[in-house]
């Protein structure tokens, strides 16, 4: 893929007459022609943070004032821990004072949070207005702005309240990958090295030898690496978009994850890094189970480590890790549902036995 | 009908894999076969309030304990005033902090309000988990339990936020109308009423002869009555679940109603008696726009009359009207769009001149 202003690639999402396409390239943002197709609407509206809305806002604003006679700039505080019911309210009500009306359609800029709010608002605006996403970290390119989950935060548990709503399309423009902070790169690669031993052993191999020019943003690794990532996602949610069965495998190392982030208060650490650490623990028990062997876990640990992710969990004490992933949605009846590796590129997911469980935490927190 | 227990008939509302039937008998809340192939759930819970549960809410849970081991009971602050965020976050708040996975089945036990929380929190717990309602006032058995709208009140609208999801099953038991206020038999009587109208010339005239039998709560003309509303819902929701055409007919004489509830307050007229005198005045205009004779007209204010509702709004002033409507989902790039009628039991959906509303303001409010 060339670097040349609108250049892009396609990765369709098939869902029946939900289906969408990803645009994947660089220069995306500022081209009118993203958005082709869209709906007409009275009112378009930007949903995105402080941090998002100096750098790409107003041009985004332009790209749209193409197709929409008034485009909204709606700011939500930045960060987990603002994704919550006051962050969504703050869309309802600029929406509702602005007397936008139930054909606006809602433009995501940013990252996963301001996805899911963003999302989750136009699942219940009006009852559902369309929307778009147009991610601006590494992470929502390859993982939460595709697949259409959205949700905010309960005190009590992560992405707890929320919908199933896809977008019209999302607008991945690698461009402002260019703006990201390190430790949020390092946060997107957990996400896509997931998409390795949960689905593909040929991609986490050519993981191993690109890690260094993803991590320097090479604009041709990551491409690769978007794309690839997006393209096991748009497979896996194709064929289970509401999480029934197979869909759970996107889940990889994410009951640890959850764990961690509730447990130290959500924002404390970055998704991304929980997911990598949650890795770690979820290869762990697999070779604790004898599902795999313990080379391959020694293999993701050091490509985790490489990526700048941890690899030890914070000490909350085996009890308060059971009590928090208990809580988590693929918990059934009581019993919490680990998604297990049983080689690379495949994965099962089970209950697994406490005693191992604790084993795995001792082992891996500190 | 005969009013033996568990006597029923089954409406279908046809929705692909969305189908469910609506239920309508006598006695129906306390036979677990009312409750026959629902999903199992290791959890199930009961959503009321303080009025309904003394009355209803042990039968319910004993009647579904055939089919659920665990069966919780939560109460929500009663009335229109509440149908807000706290009274749904009342909801997640009870399910997490009883552990509640994703496949817990929620009950919705009670009028509009109960009906519309329940099934927006059971569209957004986990993203969503399977609802049945259980109308216990005579216009949640005729309207709001049917089709598949959900929502919450926002400062700025009513309805505002919310989702179309459906539920399992309805199962309307006409004992419930034994206890309901006369006050509210009335309201109830209003959706009945909207049905002629705008969809069934041969039904306006039957409620003609039956309306007192009604207000007498005459178990045979209650189940006709409930059962033909349900009916025509039915095929309307059948055909445009979304609300993106035909759907809107359901709204006769809602595009006032909702400005004289937020007008006044949500809570201080029930939404049934501002239906009630929002139809008066939708059929007003259209007969000022020469679309009905006023005969048509003066049918309808003695029929809604008869049924013991307002058929003179309250004194907002036309700007204040006109700035309510203004914020209704029907409106469209700024302008008010009303259902209104071309004849008996045939309806269309436009704009109308601002001259001809302010008229029928200035002539039916007081």
């Amino acid at each position: 893929m060339s670097a040349t202003p609108a250049s892009r690639v396609a990765v369709p999402i098939e869902l029946g007459d939900r289906s969408y396409d990803i645009l994947i390239g660089t220069g995306l943002l500022d081209d009118p022609k993203s958005f082709d197709g869209l709906p007409a609407a009275a009112c378009a509206a930007i949903v995105t943070n402080p941090t998002i809305a100096p750098l790409y806002a107003a041009r985004l604003q332009t790209a749209l004032g193409a197709r929409y006679a008034r485009v909204l700039v709606i700011e939500l505080p930045d960060g987990e821990a603002h994704k919550d019911w006051t962050s969504l309210n703050t869309v309802f009500d600029a929406l509702l004072a602005a007397g936008c009306d139930r054909k606006t359609i809602l433009f995501a800029l940013g990252g996963g949070v301001v996805g899911d709010i963003a999302g989750f608002a136009a699942a219940c605006y009006m009852r559902g207005v369309p929307f778009v996403q147009v991610p601006t970290t590494l992470l929502a390119q390859v993982d939460s702005s595709v697949g259409g989950k959205t949700a905010i935060n309960h005190p009590l548990g992560k992405n707890m309240i929320g919908a199933f709503y896809q977008p019209l399309r999302v607008v991945a423009d690698l461009a402002t990958l260019d703006t990201l902070p390190v430790r949020e790169v390092s946060a997107g690669l957990a996400e896509i090295i997931k998409y390795g031993p949960i689905a593909d052993s040929e991609f986490l191999d050519w993981l191993g030898t690109n890690l260094d020019a993803l991590r320097a943003r090479d604009k041709t690794a990551l491409a690769h690496a978007v794309r690839r990532s997006c393209e096991i996602k748009a497979w896996v949610v194709g064929q289970d978009e509401r999480e029934s069965g197979l869909r759970a495998i996107l889940n990889f190392g994410h009951t640890f994850a959850h764990a961690i982030e509730s447990g130290l208060g959500y924002g404390e650490w970055l998704h991304g890094e929980a997911v990598g650490c949650g890795m770690v623990m979820a290869a762990d028990l697999s070779a604790r189970m004898g599902l795999i062997d313990p080379s391959l876990v020694d293999r993701l640990v050091r490509l985790i480590e490489r990526a700048g992710l941890p690899i030890v969990g914070p000490k909350l004490g085996v009890p308060r890790y059971l009590e928090l992933m208990r809580l988590d949605k693929k918990t059934e009846s009581g019993e919490i549902r680990f998604v297990l590796l049983d080689g690379p590129g495949h994965e099962v997911m089970r209950a697994a036995p406490q005693a191992l469980v604790a084993q795995v935490i001792d082992a891996r927190t500190a």
